[in-house]
């Protein structure tokens, strides 16, 4: 962290005002014996590679709300999920385990299965989702007196015990299903209840997020906001959000292959990506001032982060953890990759009174972390007999120092549009991903000499040494979270 | 076959001369009792696309030996390998088995390897190769009087145990590990002793073939020539087989995305690759030429082929069934296919006086065939209890009417450098390629309006009733050859 002890000096401010020194917060109004207890909102983006953000660096794509929330709150420059594609990674944030653990480690797709699969296949995966028995942080808030809502994307399952308000969340708007939507005229429904509606369909969530603020402020709640924005360059952009883009020459990232006459589109597909990435922001923009309406902004925790990062042509590549290859104009193959482009997040953290504004955390952080970082932040208890795989990343918002992870294990398991079984350890200076069943595809990474991944170290004897501890650590964890991989392996190389 | 009963016409002829009925042989010069029997010396070449064959159609590259071939004996239209990688393609073409049958269903890498995989992996690894138990056509060849050889590319195992000279060949010649070699400077090995050659690699291996035809020409003999060219437009080319294409603007094939800068080095590519194509036509020449200097060539079977085809930019990748991207002036991904240009091979049959000259044969045909072809012509027993998988296609070389069949299967087992388990099933209309552990990748193309499978039908149901047909069909095929791909399909599946 950045900044030194910001908890007690912004804590003498707020003590002018009155302050409970166990929470942090303002002490409640005379009348009202216990102190309130702290809201949360966490908007989480689809697909927002961080360097989309003026906050992290961008200074073509305006995001005034997101660079506020960053300048009034902390700024996480080594925020990171477990997994780059969304199911896993939402998984692993409502549950606080890896995505094998988890029991979801690929996107579930249905609507698209449907013309691809035998109905045997399909009514397999048609099932998979959330299981019941999984414990989730929403459900441990409940269960601790708040008002808890996901207002947006879900995509964790579509059977009737899938339905987020079985797996704590107290109110669900949303399309449910995953999918190709209609973000203009989007089918949504509410706790149940379809409807169809001609506005768009970020600007629907942040409407029913708002409702709900305004009908819980008396009691403290916890909100998760998943937009379905910006996801991809081929949805429709609200014109106000595009509007200040147009005109803009975007720089597009350098890459190994031309893009040749795919340029342009590559530069439209860019602009329209980041119009997404604006209608993300002004809809934040609309969450906070309505927190300062309903006088919560002082007692509301705001974070904001996205499921996994994405890639614009980076290196030659469109998407995420199953990014596209895309050059002289069209599209190749798939890569499937753990680079730091999909698997980086941009995260930010509004604790007024308890984070400094303008702090910058260095630590690596996970989506793994949330779970244990909410019940920290609001101090719900803890069950003695739940395992849980993140860290609690409050004593580095309050700026205390607390041993910390010097690595990052990662996974990526594909099994839909592909194939891969991928694990990851990451450290502040190296990267080694391992491909599972093929071989000779791991790789080795210099993140410090060679932040971009381009020269793959594996091979090189120089760094054998390194290769082997990281090697043996990443086994190590993999043997602790009973990783399912060796399963595989073994049948496949014994065929 | 596109000629009516050429056996009986050129029987006439070659009558004039006398000739045994039963072989389709001159007769013996008097005081030898009885007839003479077949050579056979068959070229195998590495990786030649038929598009690269004046033969085939192709009007910038000048192949005089190949087409001389074609026009004094049979082309087929459609010859295929059941798989298009190196090792597994010969492991079927000496066995008559497909690759899993034969335990060899991916290439094998052996020098490239060791600086991936860690020593246990790589002991496995290195001790793949053809199985002792695995009956060989040269084998059964052997025992029945033929002088066998194989000079040039083995590709099937490093071990003792693996050697050439334990699977049926009386005599070996060749670099025998696979592997990046010096084509320029070869370091070669005859029967086991290894030498430095000073002399392009193919024209030593010819010099060999031709000393080996030399020897033998008082007895029967079967020699295999494996040339390890063109295999790959990074290698040297000869000058001289370089020459004819200087100058030539060489046409590129059509393709999805842009080459860009890279059209240039394409062209470089291509120049290269088919001077190494030509390097292997003027050594076919010197084959022919030693025939018929020997004496031997109305009593020698001359065989033309290739392992599998090849892609040269067509629809944007380079190489086989493990082809990479090629677009923008770089390489992407690696793109595992079936397609017809990866699968489909060269075959010229030239059988003096039993097939007519310039004949055209336009049945299915695979790599698998050859076992039982050999045996056919050559008239040697196959053994009661060989289960083959192959056909004998002597009788449409006799030009006489037999059942064949109308579907031929395929498989490819990727497991070094990329992964899938691909199944394949093509008709004269349709091809539907099944990925198995992957969803949603499988494909189903249209030959007939869609030569150049570009449009998957997979998921129109439109052609349902045509993809569950050949789903089925494949499916009892798998059934038959017991694939272990289902094994493994359960362990993923079940994970």
């Amino acid at each position: 962290m950045a900044t030194a002890n910001s908890f007690l000096r912004v804590g003498c401010l707020v003590g002018l005002l009155g302050m409970d020194p166990a929470s942090g917060l303002p002490t409640a109004p005379a009348g009202d014996a216990s102190p309130k207890r702290w809201n949360v909102v966490l908007v989480m983006t689809d697909d927002q590679g961080a360097w989309t953000m003026g906050a992290y660096g961008n200074r073509q794509c305006p995001t005034p709300n997101m660079d506020r929330l960053a300048r009034e709150g902390a700024l996480f420059t080594n925020a990171f999920t477990v997994t780059p594609l969304c199911s896993p990674s939402r998984a692993s944030f409502l549950t606080g385990l890896y995505p094998t653990q988890a029991g979801i480690s690929d996107v579930l797709y249905w609507s698209l299965m449907k013309g691809w699969l035998p109905p045997k296949d399909y009514e397999r995966e048609i099932r998979r989702g959330l299981d019941s028995g999984t414990v989730t942080w929403p459900e441990l808030l409940q269960e601790n007196g708040y008002a808890t809502a996901l207002v947006g994307k879900w995509h964790l399952g579509v059977q009737k015990e899938h339905h987020p308000t079985l797996h704590g969340f107290d109110y669900y708007f949303g399309p449910y299903l995953a999918g190709v939507l209609d973000l203009a005229n989007p089918v949504l429904q509410e706790n149940g209840e379809k409807q169809t509606y001609d506005r768009f369909m970020t600007d629907v969530f942040t409407d029913k997020a708002i409702q709900f603020i305004e009908r819980n402020r008396e009691r403290p709640f916890a909100l998760v906001l998943a937009t379905q924005v910006p996801h991809s360059p081929w949805n429709k952009v609200p014109q106000e959000d595009l509007k200040p883009l147009e005109g803009v020459e975007l720089t597009l990232p350098s890459a190994r292959s031309d893009f040749g006459d795919g340029e342009e589109r590559l530069r439209t597909f860019t602009r329209n990506y980041l119009g997404l990435v604006r209608t993300a922001d002004r809809n934040l923009g609309r969450i906070l001032q309505s927190l300062k309406t309903q006088g919560l902004d002082d007692r509301t925790i705001v974070i904001f982060t996205s499921d996994h990062g994405f890639m614009m042509g980076h290196r030659n590549l469109i998407g995420k953890g199953t990014a596209t290859y895309y050059a002289g104009g069209g599209f190749g193959p798939r890569r499937m990759n753990m680079f730091d482009d999909s698997i980086r997040v941009p995260l930010l953290v509004r604790w007024p009174g308890v984070v400094k504004p303008g702090t910058r955390i260095s630590q690596t952080v996970s989506n793994l972390d949330w779970f244990p970082t909410l019940l920290g932040m609001l101090e719900v208890p803890r069950p003695a007999d739940l395992a849980l795989e993140g860290l609690d990343m409050t004593p580095l918002l309050r700026d205390r120092t607390v041993p910390w992870r010097d690595a990052l294990f990662g996974q990526l398991d594909v099994e839909r549009n592909g194939f891969a079984l991928m694990r990851m350890i990451r450290t502040d200076r190296w990267k080694l991903v391992r491909f599972h069943l093929p071989l000779m595809m791991d790789e080795l990474y210099d993140l410090e000499n060679d932040p971009g991944e381009t020269r793959n170290l594996y091979r090189n004897p120089e760094f054998r040494q390194v290769r082997e501890k990281l090697q043996g650590r990443l086994t190590q964890w993999q043997n602790a979270i009973q990783d399912p991989v060796f399963k595989v392996e073994k049948a496949v190389h014994g065929k």
